[in-house]
C-alpha cells in the first residue's frame, strides 16, 4: 500500500519512514515540502549505508494526504486539531492515528479529549468517509529509529471499518518481527492510548528507555 | 514474606494461592473460613500431585488481614468497598491490589471510581497507616492456574511507600518468570488497570485466551 505520513519530520514520523519505507511506498509529508525532501533524503542515505531499500519521498502534509491509500498522522496530540483542519482530501482514505494525549505533572498520565481518545477527537474532525484506525500508538520513537535493534513489539489495532482495519494488520504484519492484535472497536483506543504514559512511567521509575509491549 | 489474600476462594484468588504458596506462607482468607479451607486443601492436593510444596492455610478474610505482612485483595471490584467496610486492622500493613474496575458494553471498557482507579479508592477507604500497592492487575486468573503453562510476565507496581513498594518488588520477583517493574507513584494505578479491559478486548476479537502482557 502508498503509506503517506503526516508529519514525516518529526522524531517518531522520521523513525516510521525509515521502517516502513523499506516494504512501503512512504510518501512523507511535512508543513513545508523542503523539509520533508530533507527528511526523506536522511532516509534514503541511512538505509542505503546498510543496503535497504527506500522508497520514501518528501512532499506537503496536503500531498501526503493526496497520494496515500493509508495515511498516517505522526503528529503531537497538542498539534493535532490545528494540522488536521489546515488538510482535506481525506474522504475515502483510511487514517492511522498513533497519537496519545498525553500530560505530565511528576508522573505522566492519560489526559484524553471529552472524545475519550485522540482518535476519537480525529474521527469527530474529519470526515465521516475516512475511515480511521488506531495503530502504532505504544511504539517509541527511539525503538522505530534504532535500526539495528531488536523491533519485536505488539501492536493493538482499534477501528470500526473491518475492511480498512484488514488493511492496517497487514501493513503492521509486513513489518519485520511486529505482531498486530485485533482490539476491538475504535471505542478501545482509550486503553490502547493510556498504555504509551504508562510505558514512559516505567522508563522513568524503572530507569529504561524506549520500554514497549508484547501481548502474550 | 507472610501474604494473606482476601477473596482467596474467588478465581483469581485460588489462582494467586496456587503459586504463591510455593514459595510463601499464604494464608487464604474468605467471608466464610470453611470454604477457605476448602479452596486450601484443594490448592495442597494440586501442588502435592506435581510433588510441588505448599504452605497454604484457610482462615477468615479478617483472620487473613491479622496474620499477614503482605494482604493481596482479590476481590472484584463491585465488591470492594463492602468488603472493605466488614475488615479492620489494616494499620502498618502493606496492602496489594490487583482490583480493575472494567464495564462492558460489546466491547470491555475501563470504568474507574471518581478517585481515579480502584487502587486510589482503596487508598481512602483504608486508614493512613495502610501502604498501598498497585500489582498483579494484568494476569488472567486462567493463567494463575495453569501451573503447566508458561507464567512469563511483567508486572507494573505502583505505590508511594517506597519501602512496601520494594517489598511488593521482591514478591514479584520471587515468583518464577514474572518480572516486576516500578511504575512510580500510586496516581499511575489508572494506566495499569486500564490495561485490562484492552487485554479482555484484544483476547475477544482476536479470539485468544488469557492475554497478558510484558514489557520490552
Amino acid at each position: 500500500v502508498k503509506v503517506g505520513i503526516v508529519g514525516g519530520t518529526g522524531d517518531i514520523g522520521e523513525g516510521m519512514a525509515l521502517r516502513i519505507s523499506q516494504v512501503h511506498e512512504v510518501i512523507l509529508g511535512s508543513r513545508e515540502a523542503e523539509r520533508a525532501c530533507a527528511t526523506s533524503d536522511a532516509c534514503h542515505l541511512a538505509l542505503d549505508e546498510k543496503g535497504l531499500p527506500c522508497t520514501c519521498s518528501g512532499v506537503s502534509n496536503q500531498d501526503a494526504v493526496d497520494r496515500a491509500e493509508v495515511v498516517i498522522l505522526a503528529i503531537p496530540f497538542q498539534h493535532m486539531a490545528a494540522t488536521l483542519s489546515s488538510l482535506s482530501g481525506f474522504e475515502g482514505k483510511m487514517v492511522v492515528s498513533p497519537v496519545n494525549p498525553i500530560g505530565r505533572k511528576e508522573h505522566f498520565f492519560f489526559a484524553p479529549p471529552p472524545e475519550g481518545s485522540a482518535a476519537q477527537q480525529i474521527a469527530r474532525l474529519l470526515p465521516k468517509e475516512a475511515k480511521i484506525c488506531t495503530a502504532f500508538n505504544n511504539i517509541a520513537a527511539g525503538s522505530w529509529k534504532a535500526l539495528d535493534a531488536p523491533f519485536v513489539y505488539s501492536v493493538a489495532v482499534c477501528g470500526d471499518d473491518p475492511a480498512a482495519k484488514g488493511v492496517v494488520m497487514g501493513l503492521v504484519a509486513s513489518i519485520p518481527h511486529l505482531a498486530g492484535f485485533d482490539a476491538g472497536p475504535l471505542a478501545v483506543s482509550p486503553m490502547v492510548e493510556a498504555v504509551t504514559p504508562l510505558l514512559l512511567n516505567i522508563a522513568k521509575y524503572q530507569k529504561m528507555r524506549d520500554v514497549g509491549i508484547r501481548f502474550a
